[in-house]
């Protein structure tokens, strides 16, 4: 036996155990562990590592003592013994949960503002471009990226990946080009894969992948299931389903960035039923010990996200010309946390999800922002070497992102765990107030974030109160400014530069 | 008896005739034409033009020979005589009518492509500035143009008038300013109106404004109520309100630039109940004889266009972000000709109805444009003299209307009597096709025209049937270039810069 004696709080603790290589390890053999510390008993289930190496991992939610002790299909009795959990070390905060019905924090109490990014097969490139996506992600603001754990086809994405989740090969992918991809989709002759024993390469290959993003502070929004495959991954048998979804929750449930995206585009995997989603949830459910912060993203339809299981909303817009501006109506219906994982990418390809302008990207986060709910970005300028962000990581290629990272900023003044809208405003206008803590939804109204959109007014006229003062900044959303406009009270008026863009903060300081 | 003998086709024929001036003989008299030519027999009321003169004017709508009789309170028998009606001049087409359900021709069926704009007061300026609108509108495309009877009292309108439409006095301007004057909205202390003697100057002038305009092919969809008054103009009684409708029509009616606007924002004027706009209606139905277009604007919620007088639908949107992108739904509701006479002005005031960009302005138009409808402009910017063109007319300061002419150039190549929604368009598109005729309503799809409005494509690719034969130009709506692109066939696909605001334009040669 072989384990690490300390870990930190929201670390993972890995117990690693030889045993059997024949016949079938992934479904002949079993697996789990139980950890005990003065706070919390925790059941999980391990997983079969190749090379006649079995593996629990557990993360310890508590400091101090804990003991475990492991049982297994191949083993005469429990295996045990004891670590010691250690404070988290600094930039842990713990894993992301629901603070209040519609925002997130870390489990330390830190609030967490969202601003995620897409690169659905970042992981699946070669070791150079994967380099080039954590040194674009060192100096980008996103604190959240969405990708796959199967590899895509799809247009701009019909390469092979870097490796498979099975043992098997693939079929020749030489037939393939920008005019036929389409009819690729689903399984095709010439893959010929064992949906009953992972490659398991292709697993620690993501777990370091989900590890390089932790030490960068970005959660990994794991997209378990897509119906972007020439390869049969998205039909399998609800036996083979079921099998993988048992691996990855084993294997990637006790890392604290992990997020569980059941699918993308849930609705146009049309050989899934709501049937077949649920019984994964239920899965998910059982086997991950941490509720991990579990949804399902769209692409017409959204999920029923009054489900129980489902933490929050995982939303693809739905209507071209509205995206953020739902966001009051979903907060009402679904009183989860709104996070916009699909506003369309900034871009020019030629699809209508590709390519707006880093202006209406930025638009759309400030509105998401403004009326309590998070945006995810993407990227999809055309390139020669069909290397786009939004599927294979690399550089950006516009500095939307710089807009994102102060957006960032000003989101980090809230004072509290995020914003609420504020229903005072005005219908030319959207605002934000705080959101007020679970147990009173009243908005604390000390702060207010008003956002003008693509309006341009030159000035605004504003009244609260006769005694409330007020100090007042003019924010250029676009340019990146910040202007101290002094204290306010009673009538005021804010002159402001007849630009689109433009955003005023204010904070109550006395009265 | 003074008449003139000979009058073009859809010209105005006018009989003046003395009569008494004691007592009030805008009540006491009645006086009313009947013009009988081969193909028809019109029945106007007349009016009292002040100083012992009454009128009654009529619009011949065939040419040929003209009895006339007169008849009136004052007058022992009728007076009649006879005139002759000659080809239309130049230029003169008759006037607009809806065409097709949704379209509008002239009576000589020469289609008519609304390119609207607002200017509420323009023709109760200075001369000077008066003379400076009709220069601005020369230049301009647009042919209609949205103005009042009644002076205005808004925000950056608080200044008098030229002229007041009843004889009196009003109360005194010098207490209002940008602070305090939506407290002076609706009837107020200092006003002396006589509402039963109209100042017939002021409708003389607005009768030559009508004629300037008609002189420059524009129509004047005049807006005979509004509620931006603080002389009590809105706030008559039943029977006042009559007898201005009344003359309104009685005067104005033979115009054939005329359109009937029963009010701007009817919704806002709380005073006057559905009851009151029916019984105007009515009043218009029976004394216009000749079926003038008639509708009705609104501010936050519509009129129900279905009502049979209603001739075309006046809108102002009701959604922030969304507005001509709800034309589709606005056609199939109401089966009429759709007219966004208000999608936010251009500007940079205040208010958010009037600070969007020229850019956004002009998508707007063309979202309208390609899903078959028709919009209106106006122009809001801040300025020393407190001259905006919306209200007051003067000067554009923008040269968005250029981008409307080189839009309307567009229209004008279209084969037929207007654009129908193009069904076949993808979700990521705006796509017109040409609209059927009025005995069949299925889109005659020789003719397309493609918007990609924000969105970006650097190419798209289409598939019409393998045997069309198609010219296709691609079409720059704001940098207002055509690009001849050849004939294009089967499967094609058409580069694009990449950029907002591109359109093609399709026109079937062969096949």
């Amino acid at each position: 036996m072989n384990f690490v004696e300390q870990v930190e709080k929201w670390g993972v603790f890995e117990v690693s155990l030889p045993g059997p290589t024949d016949g079938n390890p992934f479904v002949d053999q079993v697996i789990k562990g139980v950890f005990t510390g003065a706070h919390e008993t925790v059941e999980a289930d391990g997983f079969y590592d190749g090379e006649g190496v079995y593996k629990v991992r557990f993360m310890p939610s508590f400091e101090g003592q804990y003991t475990f002790a492991v049982s297994g299909s191949f083993l005469a009795g429990e295996q045990g013994g004891s670590f010691f959990v250690t404070l988290p070390q600094e930039g842990n905060h713990g894993p992301v949960r629901v603070a209040n019905t519609f925002h997130f924090a870390y489990e330390d109490g830190e609030p967490y503002f969202s601003v995620g990014t897409t690169c659905y097969v970042w992981e699946l490139q070669s070791d150079e471009l994967i380099e080039q996506t954590l040194e674009t992600l060192k100096k980008a603001p996103f604190n959240k990226i969405r990708f796959c754990i199967f590899p895509k086809h799809y247009d701009y994405n019909f390469r092979e990946p870097r490796s498979y989740p099975y043992e098997g090969t693939p079929m020749d992918s030489s037939v393939l080009s920008k005019d036929n991809f389409f009819h690729y989709i689903g399984p095709n002759e010439g893959n010929d894969w064992d949906f009953y024993r992972f490659n398991v390469e292709h697993f620690r290959h993501i777990e370091k992948s989900i590890q390089q993003l932790g030490e960068l502070g970005i959660e990994a929004d794991l997209i378990v299931m897509h119906p972007y495959d020439r390869w049969g991954f998205s039909f399998m048998t609800a036996d083979q389903d079921d099998l993988y979804w048992n691996y990855v929750i084993a294997r990637f449930s006790a890392y604290r960035n992990v997020w569980w995206s059941l699918a993308n585009e849930y609705d146009i995997m049309e050989h899934k039923t709501i049937a077949d989603w649920e019984r994964y949830a239920k899965i998910i459910v059982e086997k991950d010990p941490y509720s991990r912060l579990r949804s399902i993203h769209n692409c017409r339809y959204f999920y029923d996200y009054t489900r129980p299981w489902i933490t929050h909303c995982s939303i693809q817009r739905q209507d071209i010309y509205k995206t953020a501006e739902h966001v009051n109506e979903w907060r009402e219906r679904y009183q989860k946390p709104i996070v916009l994982d699909e506003i369309v990418y900034e871009g020019n390809i030629q699809h209508g999800w590709g390519n707006i302008t880093g202006e209406e990207m930025v638009r759309r986060f400030w509105e998401a922002t403004c009326r309590g709910a998070y945006a995810g970005h993407g990227e999809t300028y055309m390139s020669e070497d069909d290397i786009l962000w939004w599927s294979h990581g690399g550089k950006l290629r516009s500095d939307t992102y710089k807009r994102l990272a102060f957006l960032h900023e000003i989101l980090c003044q809230t004072p509290g765990v995020g914003l609420a809208p504020y229903t005072g405003a005005h219908f030319d206008e959207v605002a934000a107030t705080v959101e007020g803590t679970k147990s009173s939804f009243s908005p604390v109204k000390d702060y207010y974030l008003y956002y003008y959109s693509f309006m341009r007014p030159s000035f605004r006229e504003y009244y609260f109160d006769d005694h409330s003062e007020y100090e007042l900044k003019v924010i250029d959303t676009w340019d990146m400014t910040v202007e101290d406009r002094g204290i306010v009270k009673g009538h005021f008026r804010v002159a402001l530069p007849g630009k689109q863009y433009m955003a005023i903060q204010l904070r109550r300081v006395a009265g």
